[in-house]
């Protein structure tokens, strides 16, 4: 599956700021039993020469409602394709997972190394 | 006791990612008293080649239900078992114990070096 | 089954006060699947001639520990139960089920008229 | 839409005890937009002859999940499903929409008079 | 200053259930000053034959965004207005201000009775 | 010792609406001991023909800052205070003490029967 | 025991007005162990001719500090004793008492009725 | 557009201390739609000879109110404006915006390196 | 003073892992005045061969009841006294006191360096 | 202005541990306006040869409530006076301002360097 989100150019290429976008609406499938699975997700980068536009990211992120697929699989999909779009200096995905019998999931993948860390 | 826990492979092994699973239901028994304890537990992990299966990970977590052991052995115990079948780059495990006699206990134990720590 | 619930005289009957009890830790088994189910109990009441006593009280609720049971029934069995043993004037059980399948229940059953209400 | 939620007999029908169920995940469609609602839903009744069956409850709430509905309307649709199959002494929904455009909706309804009140 | 709310029809109007919306995002200016002042306002309401759109109502509230008005004086406002276009059978607006020289100020006003209260 | 607050025509006296001011920075000293007391202080009210000014009622406030009073009085004083200048339809003040020796007073004084209640 | 509480003349005894100290800060003994019980208190009131004097009220919520009482029995106690010496319209206490075993236990005994209620 | 903020002579400039100006009301709008944008604002930053004058902050940070500008643009110019103004040592700026289509952004800027970090 | 704490074999002495003991329930007495300090307490440390009973610590802990002890001088006096016993690899000892005169203290000591730190 | 604040002896003077006193209550006046701050200040420090008295300190911080002074000012003032008398390792004052104007300031400066940071 290929993606194409837009992007807009970074405003300011020359200093590296932290930019994050925290969705609290994501649904997917269990590609087990078919059954709806929640997230809330957290999108950190710092940018490269161009931003994550914010309603391309949403339609991105409804791409996976009636898809099924692992919690740490998405996560780790989640970030090559917006990798591979936006190029970031650095970004980190972050999804935390709906309870399912008595435990909640949380899942943490990162690319390249934060600038100053 | 050996445990047989499912895995599955890891889907991206070439990427060292966080799991965490929170699990909010867990009771075993005083070995002292024979009374109930109850406990939060953190598992979270870096995984190698296999990752933990979520319902055999429950299935784990419900034979203690009705076996006396100590905060501190279970604790490392739970990590050995998990260690053992799971082979992880680092794995750390908390256990949160419910208030007993106005005292609150935590356990942290963890095997390996966490990669980039 | 019967129960025998030791009780202690209440030591101000001519008065109608309230006493409630917070239960934090609760498991019982689902009757069908018979996983584990944890629940948070509160018990309120205003005293007849007697008062439930504490220790025998957290044995009662752990007699549930390996019993399958229904979320409607177990509130309703614990309301007959404690009224049978102690004849209180008034008194109100809730219980609270952990989370399954993304939906927390919450049941509340009460036997006779909570005095000045 | 006909449906046909499973139900099972109360257990204990000579007593007006409340049952809740708070369901945390819960998503449809914007009739306008086409774009994903989510919600939190709390169903409160007391029962008649009969009770709402849980796993069949979640799998009515999922039928909601590609459909486009007001918020309005979507709460007395489901407050008029239940109350068709359970026919319960009292019934009251409340659903609460996550914030569009900086506001946040919250509907109730509810069925009959609350026993008691 | 008329204003020309677009509204719906009730979908549900033999039934008298209860609306609310809460905006996190309101801001008019000071009368006196000519600072900016910031509130939460709650709209809360049992509609008649017809029901508030909420585009419609977000750009009303932002009619008030370079206006100078008292705290008083805007929840009144904003409560005949909304109940002349709308009709409801009842209605109530609180508006929370944020904190001046130490002071935050709360004005909560209502038309007509809420029904069953 | 007489107070003149200044206060500004009710814009709607026709309607009875609440008006709650929440006042977070109160200090008074201490009678016995001469040290500072702090409070919090809710004034609720339904105006008659006129409103207390903001600015004014934060300089009545000060006043009491190096005055020596006991929290019963200063609450009492306050609301006389604030009635026999602005004659409100009803009026409430709530003063939240400090922790003193472990222990947190509250006091609550009101005046006037609250309209609808 | 008898205790004699100081008081002090009520400042506005021509107005039922509301005092409420919560008390942080409160231990006796089990009498059945001899271990230590921990409580928070609330003690709320309607003055007669009197008030409770704070220093007193602390000095004498000390004198529990080594006596062996059950819960049900010193919140009685204490109303008893602080009615005896004060005269109240009204007066109700609540202690809220830390876990032990996994229960957290709360009683509350009032005494007359509270003005306007 | 070019601003003057009013500053002050840093009071102790041997000194590496810490200054944090937390900003609950900010408002633009959005460069697209028109629609108003809100934010909470974090501005901290080590002083070197000046220090930044409150009202003329907040005089500033009201410029922006009729203003279509991106979260991500907005956040380096306010930085750009005050580094240029009164030439800290180290100055670090987070707009954190409100909810618009389920996503929260915040971001993070930062001009030269925190003292001692 | 001699303590003579109960303490059990480490079970995994060959990992450092942490254990965490948090203490709701401290009272000593004021050297000075006499009255009551109450505290919590958090003890945390990396077992040496030994590891801290339970039951034990807390009769410790209530050694302290009626004694008259500064804030400093207990934090240390209790992390000697556990050290000497249990001979730690490491160990730290926070006590937080309730708040008097409007300050709340809080005492951080440690022994030994943190293994992994 | 001199202080002599009453210091006490360093009860474990060979170990570097950890004290502060976190302030509630602290009051001065804005220099420009004579208007009422209010700030809850953190005191931080490892001890030399003496510790502060609290109710020394408690005296000290009040000499400000009638004191026309600047946020940065009475932050590095605090801090000279108490290194001043008390001559510790480190030393660390955070003050917490209240909101005016929308804005919520915080300043924090330190003396020395925290042992083992």
């Amino acid at each position: 599956m290929s993606h194409t989100f837009e992007t807009f150019p970074n405003p300011h290429p020359q200093r590296n700021y932290l930019i994050a976008h925290l969705v609290h609406e994501f649904t997917s499938l269990c590609p087990m039993t078919g059954q709806p699975d929640f997230a809330r997700i957290r999108i950190r980068y710092v940018a490269g020469a161009t931003c994550v536009e914010l309603k391309s990211l949403k339609m991105y992120l409804q791409s996976f409602r009636n898809r099924g697929i692992f919690y740490e699989h998405v996560t780790n999909v989640m970030l090559n394709d917006l990798v591979a779009v936006t190029h970031p200096k650095w970004m980190e995905i972050t999804t935390r997972w709906s309870t399912r019998g008595g435990i909640h999931s949380v899942i943490t993948a990162e690319h390249g190394v934060k600038p100053g860390a």
